[in-house]
């Protein structure tokens, strides 16, 4: 075993915090591996032994071209494509993605259609709607327990003449999940901002999958597409280079001054992520993550609730309610005094939610868990 | 003085690069103060004392928010800019910028006018030609001496219909910079990317003046924008909110999730940038870099030449070359054995570029001045 190798084996899905750190369960931006934390204070003064820091460093240089180049590498293989896919960053989040979908692939007058699962698919369709006449493909504000489920296979419209259908592969505030890429004929697009290399997934089935960085990935203001190259391709020419996705592809991720720090924050996070054992072996350690918290929900006797169905609760974002804002608010502070951060619902749904993305650590779940029992007893 | 004053104090106009860095004159990506660095690198792990590193803070948290009204504080203060005006930040550098601009405030077959004086603003010109018809005002690829010298007063075309009229205000690849501001009637944009806080400018003659932050503010993938409301909220609303500078200025920066990592970055350069003293104290202080630089080019009789003209030279960008490409490229490689790095100029224009923004050692520019003499005298 090279020295390399020995020290990031160390740093194999990490348990505890370090000393003065805290347990993070920000939705995103969001906990990082120390070791990986590590790696960026080090380039930040001397990147590779030039003498200049990460920060620093031309983005024409050679180096910067190796590490970019290391970073789509690595996102490639992660990803699983082949050649017919364009493995590229661009700036900005999946709210920038959601806003030039519409303006490079639907003509005026056109449309495409939009899987509404969650406050950000529907995000992504309320943007296009204000320059394109978008549709809604399925409805999941409209259920009975709004958001509370994803659609099943043949649940979901999808117009003949719709240049794409979008959705959300893990929907972070409501806390479900597609477990497979919805089955359509149409050019799928999925966003995979909060599960990218979280899960074997297949990402062929799409045109396109894209992903910001702040949950998986590592740094915010800054995306990861994966894209079928003839789909780019089909964008119209009539935008500035700048907002086409097959722009940024052909200029290997360098058509401008590229977000350079944000784009070797993800190559990191990937080269973790394969590291680790890669989607695969991800997928199992965050399915025993998930199911620590979900588990505590279910054994408490209806204390804690949630109105996500079971088959698909997200493995990476556990909502949980008490009978009782007050108590949400009571749990969220005293969950504080055990080093347990970030649970505040969001803004929309209230509650407690706990992200949990690749790099959270076990112990964490582990500790909230225990915590939740011991606040229900105390409570219920 | 208290410990903190003391503190930035020493770190004022860094003189040397700390002990294995060399001198960066890179166009951009950047040389940045170490005592930024070192900042950065502390909050990576733990920012002010909550137990989470910067790149992990959720940016709908008390401490980001802290952080991003900090750095707005800041650069509204370099500024120097009323109420009137909006100061906020969004992800991608300039050329996003010059995308989104035709979009947000020419309407279909209406046109906008651009002062073209170098490559970067004739792409600025070229973005918004894919889709808007605007026009050249001042065209600098038609002088004698390709983009040797900015207009004059009076000397570029104001179309009355343009929505707009953009110039950039210092020019990296050319050497040359507007000393003030154009006068014109119509909406003034400045391109302020390379040149930001680096002098006194009158931010108030210009409807808008944007900065991707890889010069003077650190980290490449997101821009400052100091907007007029009143010219911002004329946009189009028939486009996507996250493309529409307005809905960026409103929201406070925070629209999606922003690049957080790089607006704490040019919060914190802002933060230098009046801690040495501000534009004013940072003028006198590139004058004297940049001037050491130019003498050595006058003084070689020949030996090294530019076409700007001299009373448009920049203080940020000084370029020059030998007489023949092939000591040029020695010069480079010669160059690199004194610690000075990064001086190959940009690939359109050869010849050697050195960018000394306002973090550039002064020492830097002695060597450099120096080792010039030395080689003309070697070489002519």
């Amino acid at each position: 075993m090279t020295p390399a190798a020995a020290s990031i084996t160390r740093t194999l899905f990490p348990e505890t915090p370090a000393k003065g750190r805290v347990y993070n369960f920000s939705a995103g931006p969001a906990v990082m591996p120390e070791s990986v934390l590590e790696q960026i204070r080090e380039e930040l003064i001397d990147c590779r032994g030039g003498g200049i820091g990460l920060l620093e460093l031309s983005h024409r240089g050679a180096l910067y071209e190796d590490l970019n180049n290391e970073a789509e590498a690595a996102c490639r293989k992660a990803a699983g494509v082949g050649s017919d896919y364009a493995v590229f960053f661009m700036p900005g989040g999946a709210t920038v993605q959601f806003g030039l979908l519409p303006l490079n692939f639907i003509p005026e007058g056109g449309t495409a259609a939009y899987i509404d699962t969650s406050i950000w698919s529907y995000k992504a369709y309320t943007e296009a709607l204000r320059c394109r006449p978008v549709t809604v493909s399925f409805d999941g504000r409209a259920l009975a327990a709004k958001y509370s489920r994803v659609p099943r296979d043949g649940e979901f419209k999808q117009p003949a003449d719709a240049k794409y259908l979008l959705y959300c592969q893990n929907n972070t505030v409501e806390g479900t999940t597609f477990w497979a890429p919805p089955t359509t004929t149409l050019p799928l697009i999925g966003d995979a901002t909060s599960d990218i290399f979280s899960r074997p997934w297949d990402f062929s089935k799409h045109v396109m999958v894209m992903a910001a960085g702040q949950k998986n990935l590592g740094a915010s203001g800054a995306s990861l597409i994966v894209a079928r190259k003839d789909f780019i391709a089909s964008a119209t020419q009539k935008l500035p280079t700048i907002l086409r996705f097959e722009d940024h592809a052909n200029a290997g991720s360098r058509l401008n001054t590229p977000p350079t720090f944000a784009v070797r924050v993800m190559g990191l996070m990937a080269e973790w992520t394969l590291a680790v054992g890669g989607p695969d072996a991800i997928a199992k350690h965050n399915a025993r993550k998930a199911n620590l918290i979900w588990d505590a929900v279910d054994r408490s006797g209806g204390f804690y609730s949630w109105p996500a169905e079971t088959w698909c609760r997200s493995h990476l974002n556990i909502c949980f309610k008490t009978p009782k804002a007050e108590l949400d608010t009571k749990f969220v502070a005293e969950a504080e005094k055990h080093s347990l951060f970030g649970l505040l619902g969001h803004r929309e749904v209230g509650g407690m939610r706990a992200s949990i993305y690749n790099a959270f650590p076990a112990r964490g779940c582990e500790i909230l868990a225990q915590f939740m029992d011991e606040f229900a007893k105390r409570n219920g």
